[in-house]
Formats: C-alpha cells, structure tokens, sequence
C-alpha cells in the first residue's frame, strides 16, 4: 500500500498524523510519499518514481491520494475522476521600446489589443472551445454516470452562494457538473507586463505576455492538444495581419485520470467513508489536476483511489486555506477504517478480482 | 508674453535656462509658468490660471510653450495642433474570491476574458475605431495642410526603424501623418488586478481593470465622446450576458487644440527658427497632448505658439529622456530670436493684424 499525502505550507489541511495519532497496530504495510509538490507541476518526482520501481514501489498493491476536495460541505466524497492540465504562456512582442501613445498612437499596432484579441479567439461568449478540434476525443458519460451526477449533494444556487458570483455559465446542476468535470475549459489568468501598477500611463507596451490554462478530460492527448492550440493561436495572429511578433509556450502539468470505483481499493475507501460519517458518499469527480495520481498509477500500475478530507470551501490555494476540525479529526477516522477494510479485502481476494484487475490494467494503460 | 516652460524631473530637455544665459537685455516684458503639471494632468492648474486672470494674466500679448517634440532628429518644427486625450478605467467584477481554475473552469464567467472581448471591441485590425460617433466632428484637413504634410522632413520607414517596429497600419507618409495627427486613436496600456507577477497561477481571478485612452481631435468634443464610450462599453458587456459587473470609468485630460499658424506669434517664432537652425522650419501638428495649451489660450485670449526643442528620438516619458547639447544650446538662440522678432511685431502692429485677431477670437473660442 503507498499512501500519497499533499503536504500544505499553510493549515494542514490533509491528514497527516493519521498513523501517528491511532493506537492500534496497522493491518496492512503502508509507504508515504509526503508532498508530491503539485503546486509547482511535480517537477522531477515522475523521474524519481521510476527510480524507485526497483525497490520502494515493489510490492506496492493500492494507492491512496489524499488531495482534493469535496463537493459540498457536509457529505464525504470519493472521486474517480481528474482532468490534465497544460499550461500557456502566450508573447506579443511589438516594438523595441514602449511609445508614448500620443505621439505615437493610432500609427502603430498595439501589443496589448493583439495579445487581447488572441486570447478573446478561444472561447465562445458561452465559454465554449472554439480552437478546432478541441473536443476531440472527450469521452462521453455514461448514462449511469449522469444519473449519479444527478443524485449529488450540490446546489448550483448554494453554489454560486459560496463563491460568491452571479455569472454561472448554467444553472443546471448535471449541466454544471458536466461542465466542472467532463469538458475541457480554457481559464485566463493574467497578463504580463503591461503596465499593470497603479496609475493612468499613457504609454503603448512594447510586448506583453498572457497566461491561460486548458483543462483536459480523457481521452484527450495533452501533445496533441497543447499542438493544435499553438496552431490556432499562430493562425489567429497570422489572420489579424500584424507586424508584431508572437511565440507560444506550452507546458504539460498533468494528464486526465479516470478510476473504476468499482474496484477494491474504492470499495474499501466508500465502505471506511460510510462507516465514520454515518452516510453514503457521494461519487464525484474534480475537474482540478493531480499529476500524481497518473504517476502513481503508471509506476505502481495498481489502482489508485482519491480520499478528499476538506470541504470545498477550504479555500484551496488562497492565503486563508484551512480545514475544520471536524473533517481532519473524521479524516483520521476515515483512513484507519480505510486501511483495516484493505487488510479484510486483501484476505478475501478471488480469482474473480484477478481477472477484473486485467481488465483495469488495460483500462489504466490508455491514459500513460 | 506668457512663457509655459515644461519642468523635467529628468535630464532638463525644455530651455530652462535661457534667459539667465543671454547677456542682452529683455525687448519685452516675460511672465513665466514653470511646470504645468502635464504628466499628472494638470489637476488644478486651470483653477489657478482662471484666478490669475485678475492680476498675473492681465496684458499678456502672446503665449508661448516649449513642451513637445520635432518630427524628425533634424529639422526644427513649429506645432500649430494637438490632440486631446480622455483616459479610461474599466473595470469587470467578478466572484467575491479568486477560484481555483481546475475546480471550478468551465462553470464560472471569467472576468479577464469579458475585460479583453470589451476593449478588442473599440477597435478594428487596422486601427478603426468601432465605437458609433468615435469619428463624428472630425475636421476634415484642407487640400494645402495635406500638400503640405507631403513636404515635412518624415519618411516611414526611417520612423518605424526609429520606434523599432515592424507593426506600422500603414507606410504611407500622410497617411502615416494623418493618423498620428487628425484622427482619433484608442490605444491600449494595461490590466490591473490579473495576475500579473511572474509565474504560473492557476486562479481565476475576481476583478480586473483595463486601462485604455482616447485621443480626440478638433472639433470633438470630449464629454459626448467620454458618455459615447462608456454607453458602448455597457452595450457590449450586455451583449455578452455575462453575469460579471461592468463599472467604466473617465477622465478628460485635455482638449484638442489648434493654432493659426500665419497669426503674428507664429510668424515670429518661425522666423527665430530659421535664422538661429539654417533652414525652414516644418511645420507640424502633434499627436500628444498638452492640456496648458487650451488653458492658456482660453484664460488669455491670445496666440498661442508651440516651439518644441527636443529631437523625436528624446525617449519622453521614459527612464532614459535625454535631450543634446545641440538643442540645448540653440534652443537658447531660438528663444532669444524669438522674443526681439515679437518685439519688432508688436511696433509693426498694424489695423490689419487687429481685425485678424477678431477672427482668431472666434476661431479659439470653439475649442473652450
């Protein structure tokens, strides 16, 4: 068993003193990788995971992440599904020094509306893709799968409450979720370089620099994608016929991830879920990125289940990241039922398991 | 006669200095106002004119500005106009906090994005201004201003080598002119509030404010064309039906302005020019702005010439304003030519020149 748990800086707001805390010897064997620095795209630890094939993962039959987040504030969750992420830096670079936009302006070609224009050509009013073919190859959900989405504890309205915005692109909930967890999204982030301090310059920027974000869903290939949006962006450019220069960056910080929660390894996390909240978890999946769980899965090529301990108004990545107390001392809770249930299915396996466990290989492989 | 000399916190690139430096007497009486405030807009200083009309201002005969810059590295200019500028902040309100782009991507309007589709919406890919009315009250330029564009010391392709860019609309030399000088522009600074420090966040951010200019010209008149904006502005963000909120803000921080450059004070200056620089002067307008110009020729009702002593290639406005010590020193001459060519003027004053300034009166009057 290897258990992954993302260290926080801030609060810890995942449980780490889970094994510390418990006075009962452990059923199974556990190994940690504590912080897989997914806040800095987990540079270098796919690397070291393959080093350790050879001896610290050997052996290895379940993983457990505990990083994301539940859905809700009050009913546990149990996610079998992430998207991948690739990263953009987009540079419009004009001319060789910034121009006073009097003397200068409406003769020459702004960096800044350039660069304004090429990020408006990605989406659509309603937040579609319009890069051609970003949407190729996105799977489609099941019919059992929507009509789970449908039996979820959300609320698009409590939704839009908690972060708080009026601009919902809808206000169907499968809708929402779908749109959360099963479609690619471009997000735009911000702008370099113009003159973005306090204050009113009246000068043209000589190149600037924008940053967005693409969320991919399986069975999208993160080359391709990162590809044909460098593509587009360079066609766009090329359609606006501007002298000014422009280069696009891409970097793949993690791929989608989809678990069969039919597994043992979901089973005994949904059981150990049931057992210490008094409830049925709810089955979800993040539309957020956790490049490990695809490592993890690809080095230990064993099933790979994701616990989340917090509640999603832990404020995740802001500067006021917590956890309640109740979630991390029921995390505890969760983790030492998690384990014992492993121990008794580990005991219980059948050659029927080991036949389904083939067919999960294959499943998992389509993803590396 | 009213000096207005520019005060540079830099290297001094306006001719401080020249009436301590020549050893000859004054032939006419000089009031100076040192630093109108042209980088912060003048805030308050047309306030103070307007009370300066009781005492300071009184028997003022001709104005005088040294603030702007030559066309060229090599031939002096007299500037006869100038544009006038409305600054604009626009800002897009969003959730109450900065989501995380993985979570929540895909559900939720992004503010960044309604921000850059409302400013690509002012203009065109070639420059055009698509507000309705942006170019209404244009004056249009007679047949002799345009012949004589065709005669200034300015070629293209030298100014695009110059401004080191490759982004010019047009390489056209009146065009080029035209652009600069007669037509209004929008032109494009920055966005406040994205994330804009180095690095890869992977927020959405909650608000951001784009900041962008207008430059108006003569006969426009900058409250209807601030009100025109910002209705625009609204009707695309509606268009949108963005949840998001759209508050505009405007500044007006200057009107146009526009001399006749045969009046007595032009006449003089040109004259200075070419007996101190060897050679015909050019004639030009201006892109910029300076606010005092307007100010000073509505509180004293009279000529009010531009003589602009730094080379094109000064680099105002930024870290490494220069001016040479060529232009330094027959600034000095300029000014001194200057003031003994109004002296003889004013002994010359004819009938004649009286019922001209009447027409002058009227001419001013419609830009106040």
């Amino acid at each position: 068993m290897i258990g992954f748990i993302r260290y926080s800086p801030l609060i810890g707001h995942h449980p780490q003193p889970i094994l510390c805390q418990c006075a009962i010897e452990l059923p199974v064997n556990v190994r940690f990788l504590i912080d897989g620095s997914e806040e800095t795209g987990s540079e270098l630890i796919p690397e070291l995971l393959r080093e350790l094939r050879k001896d610290f993962l050997v052996g290895v039959d379940f993983v457990a992440i505990s990083d994301n987040y539940w859905l809700n504030m009050d009913t546990p969750c149990l996610t079998y599904g992430l998207r991948g992420v690739i990263y953009f830096y987009v540079y419009v670079d004009g001319s060789s020094r910034v121009l006073h936009s009097g003397t200068h302006g409406g003769a020459v070609q702004n960096p800044l509306v350039d660069l304004e224009a090429l990020m408006c050509s990605l989406v659509s009013t309603n937040g579609t893709i319009l890069v051609p073919g970003a949407y190729s190859c996105v799977r489609r959900p099941t019919e059992a799968e929507l009509r789970n989405f449908e039996t979820l504890d959300f609320d698009p309205a409590t939704y839009a409450k908690q972060i708080g915005t009026d601009a919902l692109y809808s206000n169907d909930k499968v809708e929402l979720l779908r749109r959360r967890w099963l479609l690619p999204a471009v997000e735009f982030h911000g702008i370099e370089k113009s003159f973005d301090r306090i204050g009113a310059p009246t000068l043209i920027p000589k190149s600037v620099m924008g940053k967005f974000s693409l969320r991919i869903v399986p069975d999208q290939n993160p080359y391709l994608m990162s590809e044909r949006f460098k593509c587009y962006l360079h066609q766009m450019h090329y359609r606006r016929c501007s002298g000014n220069r422009l280069r696009v960056k891409s970097f793949i910080d993690g791929r989608a991830f989809l678990a069969d929660h039919t597994c043992v390894n979901y089973r005994a996390a949904y059981k150990a879920l049931e057992e210490v909240w008094k409830k049925k978890p709810d089955l979800t999946r993040d539309g957020a990125t956790i490049a490990m769980a695809c490592t993890l899965e690809e080095t230990t090529n064993r099933d790979v289940v994701l616990i989340p301990m917090g509640e999603c108004q832990d404020f995740q990545h802001e500067a006021r990241e917590r956890m309640s107390v109740r979630n991390y001392i029921n995390g505890i809770k969760v983790f030492v039922s998690y384990l014992c249930n492993l121990s008794a299915a580990i005991i219980e396996d059948s050659e029927d398991e080991d036949m389904r466990q083939e067919d999960r290989d294959r499943w998992r492989k389509r993803f590396w």
